[in-house]
């Protein structure tokens, strides 16, 4: 999507072969792009979080592989690259694909076809992520489109929680892509933005998205969505998600399931946008099936953001010692969400509405 | 209640004879206890907010009352007085009550009675509110002990918004009575303390006060409540209120609203404890009637707390010049409120249940 005008994905080549990324632990304060030239380099960019979100993890590590296969593109390299990437995050999904896929195709091919095979792939994978996320915006759109007929072309109002935007895809991102794309239809739409404590993906990084691409937006704290439903304020909700089951069960950044809630009790459609990857179809009760990870408890007692002297650094919130929980995670059941916009339309939140669009996988 | 094993309150008249306070601005990184020796420092920890709370701030106005009388007993510094102080928190109640209090009873007594008079009037005003306090706190013991003895003795977990702590109030507080009650009487409670952003009392001053009083607790962000309920984590919810209407609707700091939708969806009791005051008689419907004041965007961009160098300070979280929308209550209807917990007894969250604690009001 756009920053201050000009369009950009989250990871690129440039003229000169080289890959590029933003390097998105300096946003929402700076804007760095940085080239990654080594295999060393894309190991830390995806281990130290300077890209995020699955897709883009995936495009990542086979942009890694292919810079590899110009340095070295023996069977050793192959089989070192994918091990070195993978123990990045051992437990990113995409990040297996992406390093299954690339090894899979490179490792019958002569070794003087391998680096240029790996790029070609590479560029498709990011092409075939823009496409999933640019026909979830389409059909997402047209929910839109509905709401604001209905208000008689006056404002649409869209809550989103955490990060689901251009920054965590190769673009459009999953909850937002319908926002951009109904900004992009001229319709007027405003997002209220929750900060999504304890890592405030929102506050930094779905802010800044809106705030450079220009669409209208308010941050709110996380506590004020439920007002702002009871109030009106909010004609729709759309959330991405980290897993959906196969009975439309919603795995995603804690605090969904409070908004989730009050969205029903509102009258608000409450939609979640996801690429069809997403869906575990080996689990089906998310409430009662799905862990959730418990991440440290300086997430919680500490806040982390930009100094008075413009450097970047934290303030401890709580008095010294004090114990915290941080469940990163919460399940929103399928009766809550009205509706899941995958890149083949929307689905009813429910086994029968997955399994109609997705008769060869249910 | 008690810090580090030593019982304090809120405010208190020193063996010398000053009036001394905590100085809330410095919680929960420094305990700073100061004297306020004239109407002007009585004025300043009023209007800076080095108290808050209204029980607390009637009390400290009553006091401040008191030392003007040492000073100037005339009826000019009466009248003065009077101005000086309302108008550092116009809008407080009961800041307004305890000075009209304090006037009616002076302006009548001869110059030489009138120190002697107030210093009586402010201490009982204090005393009446630690009653009022202790009363809420033995009828919520009931409802926990009850709890405890459903589940066999075992622990019992108590989720908590914001602070209507002991430091809000001259000693024992609003939501936490019953749970300092429940520990003396020896119930394994256990405390979940929402950070409660975006002004983070939970985290600052509700934590500080289970820690020195030495009550086992957890802090969590706003957004882990609902993922807790859902997963039995929680026993019951205690919160405290602003404005409690007619048929039970509860005003209280932003995020309430949310917990009690996922109590009621959780079948977790969800009761408010409230000193009765604090009833409006000439409202009925919370949501309709209540006006919501919006408070300073910086509120949401930023956040206070300790800095690395021992300062307190603040981050910004979003980019430079986001916009924020930051209403700081909610109101949370009468149907999600298990029942109100006052000084007279627990009433059915309703116009009938509040008649029947208050005839006299109804």
């Amino acid at each position: 999507m756009k920053i201050d005008g000009t369009h950009y994905r989250s990871i690129w080549r440039d003229g000169d072969g080289t890959v590029k990324i933003i390097d998105q632990r300096w946003l929402p304060h700076e804007l760095r792009i940085v080239s990654l030239e080594s295999r060393t380099a894309f190991a830390d960019a995806i281990r130290d979080m300077w890209v995020r979100g699955a897709p883009l993890i995936g495009a990542t590590a086979a942009y890694g592989v292919a810079v590899q296969m110009v340095a070295d593109p023996s069977d050793d390299a192959l089989t070192e690259t994918w091990r070195v990437l993978h123990e990045t995050r051992p437990t990113a999904i995409n990040l297996r694909w992406a390093l299954d896929e690339m090894d899979r195709l490179l490792r019958p091919l002569p070794l003087e076809a391998r680096a240029g095979a790996a790029f070609a792939r590479a560029a498709e994978i990011c092409d075939e992520d823009v496409e999933t996320n640019r026909r979830i915006g389409q059909h997402g759109l047209e929910i839109i489109r509905a709401i604001a007929a209905k208000k008689g072309g006056g404002r649409v109002n869209v809550l989103t929680h955490c990060n689901a935007g251009w920054l965590a895809t190769v673009d459009w991102g999953t909850a937002t892509s319908p926002i951009y794309h109904a900004a992009e239809a001229g319709i007027d739409v405003h997002v209220f933005v929750d900060e999504t404590r304890p890592r405030n993906q929102g506050a930094q990084l779905t802010a800044w998205e809106m705030n450079h691409h220009g669409v209208s937006h308010d941050l709110i704290v996380d506590n004020a969505g439920g007002h702002l439903m009871q109030h009106g304020e909010v004609d729709l909700c759309i959330v991405g998600t980290d897993r959906t089951t196969a009975q439309g069960d919603v795995c995603n950044k804690i605090g969904t399931y409070l908004k989730a809630l009050a969205a029903q009790a509102n009258g608000v459609p409450f939609y979640v946008a996801l690429p069809s990857p997403t869906i575990d179809w080996t689990v089906t009760d998310g409430v009662r099936e799905i862990p959730i990870e418990e991440r440290a408890q300086d997430e919680v007692t500490r806040v982390q953001g930009r100094l008075p002297d413009g450097k970047i650094g934290w303030v401890q919130i709580s008095p010294d010692g004090t114990p915290a929980r941080n469940p990163a995670f919460d399940v929103t059941p399928a009766a809550l969400v009205t509706g899941l916009i995958t890149e083949r339309g929307v689905a009813q939140a429910s086994a029968a509405g997955l399994a109609a669009l997705f008769p060869e996988k249910a």
